[in-house]
């Protein structure tokens, strides 16, 4: 191996090769789930060094796990502990190498960090509309590699739906320069559609082209409280045919879930009463803030009229409409606070999430009574970040030992509904067990097909994704 | 073979094996470039007889060639000559199975035309938002196998973007069950995205899940006219900025398009004056007709201040807004009646558009002085059908000789601005040349593995999209 090394040094130089030494920033997740240990890290400074870097762990068997901020929450982008796999972190690929306004596009390397790109186009006066919790560490190419979500899907769509055009190293060294700024192109199979959301396991993801958004002309922000889910989802119907492609977030939360930041960060202002469920809307408008605003003041004064919502809260400053994000945002750390939970990423048609949610809460109280339900996400995706908390007081190991059984209780609950296990945050290794149960044979033969294709030799981020045919 | 055609009629019924007979309508393409000869016609009623018809054709090695309307523009539906290729027809999968209106999406079969899906939608008050001059016969899963685009991509996407979930029929004749009707589903790779666009030689569709969008309250429609195609760009960013999303279609004509329908159909009303170019605008509003109006006559009276536009016409009737699409779809029409032309389907990033059409024009005019040019196309998605039509009274076959030559020197003109030679018509066999000489290396060689690695046989659909690799 200190062969490899050397050669490796000689690519990328001295600096850019870290083996031995504290590398912990690399080697475990940002949840500290995973701890790995990795052969070494290396950190080419271009494309070009990329390629040479797979080109020589290809010739000398050595499996290469890609990485960007290493926020993901499935364990895809940390090495496994045999110390074998080399971590190759895209960081230094950090440029916007082009932005061109009026086609609408940005073209980023893929070690750049979100927020940095979101910046650069509204420093150009546009918008990119990708925004998730992380994006002050998560880098364009992780957000590519797995089909990020975030809460703007609804109108913009996930990071593959905002990607015209990506540059990719493939397992056996070569640069696929797919690098368009097209809205359309039909020229062969959608190799950049397949590379997003493979996780790093088809190739490397070494820049991109992103689709850009006129920036609106005012963004509008509020709260409802609700009598029911069912009230939400006529709410959200009620929305998208009122305010059209205006409404750009659709958030649900349910009552434990505002009670939990009520309680763990109580000088949080909530602007309404606690209620069965809580509602924050987003609408950008085209036009201004008095017509966005007489817009979302009649959508919402007809939803009262149908006693749809009971009660509503428009902010009018940025500062309310931030805190109002920042009560949703409060959730996953107001949990953590709270005590262990076991967390689920799950999709379901919208008409199927009212009688999922009633009767999946109902067989957890069946199997843990007292059991409690941070119920909440993004409702105009049917995406849920259906959490199980501990009961209160409940001692921690004790709890986790149900992980299994309530994973099972929520994972058949959301198959018998043709939902999905992974709404955006992937599979990596946490969910690799639940693709050899839930996903189609059809399908998982055509995924092994496609690996050994493209990757024959399974340089590229082996074990994740896909789980290991069965032995017979 | 006479056996294979006894086990399909006892597969599929005797009435829907055809062999003999004039079956013109199934081996000539629309545009009658193409006229194959197949070894017989087949029509199964349901997935599970396609899958069967499939695993026989396997079997026997009889290449199959999924057809859906038929009305396809590069030769990717209908048989070659030789006598051997099997039309295998999804016309009789027609139905619409399900409709979820509160998840606004539903479920088509593959031989279901597009306006039948349409209507359905519409029936449902809801709209199926893929738009195209052949809707009253071409098929859903024609038009997924070819990404098609159409006259709404603007604001809605090809059809890949408008799809959730697929079934498909593999080349081992197994059916892959893909319905899903999810916003997010990470759950591997994109096998959806990649069966999408791959002209059948990949997989058959048998039906998709699409999503629905609501209806507007109110379609509004106006023409204007610019002094130049960069006042064009510029309008297009305008109305990006101020109609936000509520901008649906925005299509440029230079004079001689218009000029040509002025000559062929001279009872079609023009509302406007000659010009060098003209737009349809389109604008779909979600709250109805008098804001819709207003901010249309809003933009328009900026863009006449800027000196954008010269002159405009805003439809006051659906009749007179059908007037106006009217006159934009008899382009193709007039440009048949005036004798041959040569048809290019290209995109370019919008702000490539003007260089390219201004330098083009000009190597053309130098290559074949007198050369008439129809520029039109969806300029708000970058896709021009940017045609050649013969000079005035030319013989058509002295005029054909040139195909290549103008080719050449239209598509040099796109490869050098980073464009496609296929924006939305596919690859087919009209294109496989370009595909050579255009496409990177390392995507053709990525196509072809996946291609191996999913129809290792090579019975779907052969020698369509991927031109076979050069013999050294």
């Amino acid at each position: 191996m200190s062969e490899l090394l050397a050669r490796l040094r000689g690519v990328v130089g001295d600096a850019n090769v870290l083996a031995g030494g504290d590398l912990s920033a690399w080697e475990v997740d940002w949840r500290k789930r995973w701890r790995g240990r990795a052969l070494a890290v290396v950190r080419p400074g271009s494309t070009a060094e990329v390629a040479h870097v797979v080109r020589l762990c290809a010739e000398h068997g050595t499996p290469i796990v890609p990485q960007g901020g290493n926020t993901g929450l499935v364990g895809g982008s940390v090495p496994d502990d045999s110390g074998r796999q080399l971590v190759l972190s895209l960081a230094r690929l950090d440029r916007v190498r082009s932005l061109d306004a009026a086609n609408l596009t940005m073209t980023v390397e893929a070690g750049c960090v979100l927020q940095r790109a979101q910046e650069a186009a509204a420093d150009a006066g546009l918008l990119l509309a990708l925004s998730l919790g992380a994006e002050g560490s998560c880098t364009i190419g992780g957000n590519l590699a797995t089909n990020a979500g975030g809460t703007q899907v609804l109108r913009y769509g996930n990071a593959r739906e905002q990607c015209l055009g990506l540059e990719v190293v493939t397992a056996a060294g070569d640069v696929w320069d797919g690098l368009t700024g097209l809205r359309k192109d039909n020229t062969g199979y959608d190799l950049r559609d397949l590379m997003i959301g493979s996780e790093g396991t088809l190739g490397i993801i070494t820049a991109a082209t992103m689709k850009l958004q006129p920036r609106p002309a005012a963004v509008l922000t509020a709260l409802a409280t609700l009598p029911t889910l069912d009230a939400a989802v006529s709410l959200l119907a009620l929305a998208r045919s009122t305010l059209g492609a205006g409404l750009t977030g659709f958030e649900v939360m349910n009552a434990f879930s505002l009670a939990l930041v009520r309680k763990r960060f109580p000088l949080l202002r909530q602007p309404l009463p606690p209620a069965p469920w809580t509602v924050l809307l987003e609408q950008s408008d085209a036009e201004g803030e008095s017509h966005g605003a007489a817009a979302l003041e009649a959508l919402l004064s007809t939803a009262l009229e149908r006693g749809l919502i009971d009660d509503t809260a428009i902010a009018t400053s940025v500062e309310q409409a931030n805190a109002m994000w920042h009560l949703r945002e409060s959730i996953t750390l107001a949990q953590a606070e709270e005590g262990p939970n076991i967390k689920h990423d799950i999709s379901l048609p919208v008409s199927a999430i009212r009688d999922f949610v009633a009767s999946t809460d109902a067989a957890l109280e069946r199997a843990l009574p007292g059991i409690r339900l941070v119920d909440f996400g993004h409702l105009g995706d049917g995406n849920l970040h259906y959490n199980v908390q501990c009961r209160e007081g409940e001692d921690p190991v004790e709890f986790l030992r149900h992980e299994a059984e309530v994973n099972r209780i929520v994972y058949d609950a959301v198959a018998a509904r043709q939902g999905s296990v992974s709404a955006e945050h992937g599979i990596g290794r946490l969910k690799l067990d639940e693709m050899t149960v839930r996903k189609s044979p059809v399908a998982l033969a055509m995924m092994r097909a496609i690996k050994s294709a493209l990757d024959p030799s399974g340089v590229l981020n082996p074990g994740r994704v896909l789980p290991p045919p069965a032995t017979p």
